[in-house]
Formats: C-alpha cells, structure tokens, sequence
C-alpha cells in the first residue's frame, strides 16, 4: 500500500468546528445550503478551522447523535436550521435532549417576543421561540428577534441565511480564535498533472504546511493554483517561493495570484 | 419534556445515500461546494433519499472512517473530490484502505489516458489517476478520461461539478430507485405563527406525510410554502387540501404553487 503523504492531523492547539446544517430540504435539494460557504470563511479569518460539517434531516434521533459527537470531538459547534414555529422545528428540543436538560420558556426571549409580535398575534407556536434549554445563553436576533442560544460549546442560529448571519456576528465577539490560517496562491498554466511530483516532494519538505493543486480553466489554457496554508507566514514564504522555483524549472511562469474561482473549477478538464 | 412531532424513522425499503464531500478547500471556504444540492436533486428525482451529507478534509483517518460508517449505514455512498494526480488527492487510497483492499494499476484507465494524454506527458502522477481499489468497477468519464470507480456500494467521483455531473450521469442507470418522493407545494401569505399549530394537528393526524414549512417574503409580504412530500400521491392530495381548507380558515388564500425561491427565504424574517 502506497505511502499517503498529505496526512496531517489537527495539533492540539488548534482551535476547531463543524457545523451542522439541519434541514430535510436541504437534503431533498429543495433549498440550497448558503450558510455553510458562509460559515466556513468566516470562521476560517478568525482562526477558528472548521474540521467536519454534515447536512441533516429533522429527525430526533440523528440531530441528538450528531450534537452530541460533534460537540465531544470539536471545539465548537454551530447548528443552522430548525428553530423556528412550526412542528419541524425540533432542534432547540434536540439540543436540550443531547444535554440531558429540560426546555423552559426563557423569559427574556419571552420579553423580545413580546415586544416585536403584536399580542392577538402571539399565539403557542410563536411563543415556542421562546423555548430553549435550561442553562443556555440566548444569542439575539437583529432581524427578527427570535434569538437562537448557546449551550455548552453548541451555538443554535435560524436557518435562514440572513438570520443566521445577524446571529453568528452578534455572538462572534465571544468566540476564542487560534492561530490564523494564512495562505500564498502561486498560479501558472501549467496543468496539475506537470507539477504533481516536483509539488509532492515540496509538500514532504514542509509537513506543517498544507498544499493543495486547485485547476482551473482560463482564456482557453489550463493551469492550476497552488495554496500553500498554515500559521506561520515566514515558513509560507519559503514554500510559496519554493513553488514559484518549481514552476520556472517546469517551463512555466509563475502568477502570484489567487486565480481560481468556482466557474473556471468548474470548467477544468485537465491535468 | 414536550413530545417531538415530526420524528420520522427511515422505513426499511427505502433507499438511501450518504454524500462525502472529500477536500480541504470546502471546509476552508475557497471553494463553495456546488456538488450537493445538485445530487440532492438528481437522486430524489430517482427515488434515492440523501439521507446525510458530509465535508470532511484530506486526512486519511478522517476519510476512512467516514467511508466505512457511511456504507454501513446506507444504500448508497457518494464521494467526491481527490482523485487527481496530486500528493493531496488521496481518495482512492482511502477507500481502499477502508475496504482493506490494494490499490492497483488498472489496466483500462491506464488505456483510457494513454489514448487522451500525449505519452511525452503520461508521466507517474497522471498515470497515478489509473489506481483504483483492487475489485472496483471504473465509472467513466467523458469529460477528461480519468476515472472514477464504484466499490461495493461506495462511488468516488471527482470534486469539479462538470466532471462529477458527467460521472454521475455515467453509472445513474446503474442504481436501483425506490418509490419516488412526491410533493405538493401550498403556499399562501399567511406567516409561520399563524399557521403552526393546525398543521401540527394536519402532520399528527398523517404521520406517513413530511410536512415542512418554508417561510418566504414576496412583494412586500411575509407567507409560507407548506410542502408534503411522500411517497403515496392519493395521501399527499388529501393532505393538500386540507392544509388549504386550513389556510382559508384562518382568512387566507391557499395557493397551488412553489413560490419559494432562495433569494426569497434570504429575506424571510416574520413568523
């Protein structure tokens, strides 16, 4: 069996996440995920690196087990989805449930209720929103007022994306960030398949770095980006420079730029 | 501790599928996945439930152990992403490794790209995209030639969009469908809050129905998409009308159509 050498495992430090996006449509690809692109940039600037995210049904048992897992193995946990009126929103009461916690009627959510719902409007089900495990934080809701909460590591926000947005920037300040992960793009037309051994041997030189081949298809020529990810910037330099070198001795030109975007990934048909 | 409404088990004939989106870069947020959503839809359309959905990183462990908990668990896997000629692109080693099988040299693939790639460039890493599992199948792959493979029931795929559409499309007549998800789509300009606790009573009263609730905001008004879906057509249109009979109880005008968009749900923010 053939050596694997971009095996790197999370070092202790390393501040990590997954993110749990709850939703049966996003599943039956009625809606398309928005939160999770979202998610991932932000947390990756405030150093936080996200490790896992899985997409969910509203089923009881499957969002308990993931919570749980999650939360046990991540630093932290970000949920989307599920905690709005209606009977399948069931993730407040599955997140109280992977606690072991009873849900109350928090009565500053009540409060916030209250004061955005017109009282002949606020029936039970709205009043539901106010509902969340004993012991949890309430995060608050600048659009809509509904708040999601904080348990434990586990953070609960709407799954509407401009919600959950509002949500995640109101509580980011009181997230711990690591090392940020910094990166350096070196581009060029040579085709992934050209640079792969020469990339492979640079990658084996520097183990606390990460690099990985991106393709990309430009005016009518393939190339390929090459990142070069980890915290310490002076090492990056070596590697990116390294990269650059490779790059010459191949016959190519090396671009310091950030080439690659999802419409020429998606026209990529070399190597 | 409040009961939980919607809890529905996956019932034994139903077929069922896990996707693992394989790659450093989604988790990171470089790159914006657009592989999901559209196999959500294509296997509902063939009557395959993704029942979960993963991104987990390029790290082997990670890999392995999510294979081989999602071929445990159900009918289908769906991999994508790491099959190219890069130190990074370690998916069929994994997959081999999770199976406890070698990886070989399989003779067609090594034809298919000694036929595409000019021999003066077939050189070890492009010719590393012909190792497959020993006792894979190849699926193939008319945009660019370098294979995927089908394992038991584990299918890898490459993580660009075009390629892994034109590989799926290449092996979908292979899978066994089950009975189709139907749905029906009522939407009206009532908000969530004012519909919850009745279409509870509708979801109580058809526990074979999903009923799921979408909120949407239209030409300066909040409303919902009440979706059921099933399996049993004649159900889901006495479900139908009775989440319309409901909507004009509650003076509203039930609407026969799918009127949420994502750009909608973004601007949801009532209930």
């Amino acid at each position: 069996m053939p050596e694997i050498h971009n095996e790197k495992d999370t070092v202790a430090d390393t501040i990590t996440a997954c993110c749990l996006i709850i939703g049966n449509e996003v599943l039956s690809g009625r809606t398309k995920d928005a939160n999770l692109g979202w998610l991932a940039e932000r947390l990756t600037n405030m150093g936080i690196r996200m490790s896992e995210a899985r997409v969910i049904p509203d089923v009881e048992d499957v969002i308990i087990n993931a919570v749980n897992e999650a939360r046990e193995k991540y630093t932290y946990v970000f949920t989307t989805g599920g905690i709005g009126p209606t009977h399948d929103d069931i993730t407040s009461l599955c997140v109280a449930k992977a606690f072991g916690v009873e849900i109350h009627r928090n009565p500053e959510a009540k409060a916030l209720l209250e004061a955005y719902i017109p009282a002949k409007r606020l029936n039970e089900a709205r009043l539901k929103m106010a509902d969340v495990p004993v012991g949890s934080t309430l995060i608050h809701n600048p659009v809509s007022k509904a708040p999601g909460f904080q348990m434990g590591n586990v953070y609960v926000m709407a799954g509407v994306p401009s919600i959950m947005r509002a949500m995640f920037d109101e509580m980011a300040p009181t997230l711990t960030g690591g090392a940020k992960m910094e990166s350096i793009a070196v581009a060029s037309y040579l085709p992934e398949g050209a640079v792969a051994a020469p990339l492979g041997d640079i990658q084996d030189a520097h183990p606390a770095v990460e690099i990985g081949s991106y393709p990309f298809f430009r005016a009518g020529h393939f190339g390929c980006t090459l990142i070069s990810r980890g915290t310490d910037m002076a090492e990056l330099e070596v590697v990116a420079e390294e990269v650059r070198q490779m790059i010459i001795s191949l016959g190519g030109e090396p671009i310091d730029e950030d080439l690659i975007t999802p419409a020429d990934a998606d026209n990529s048909k070399d190597y």
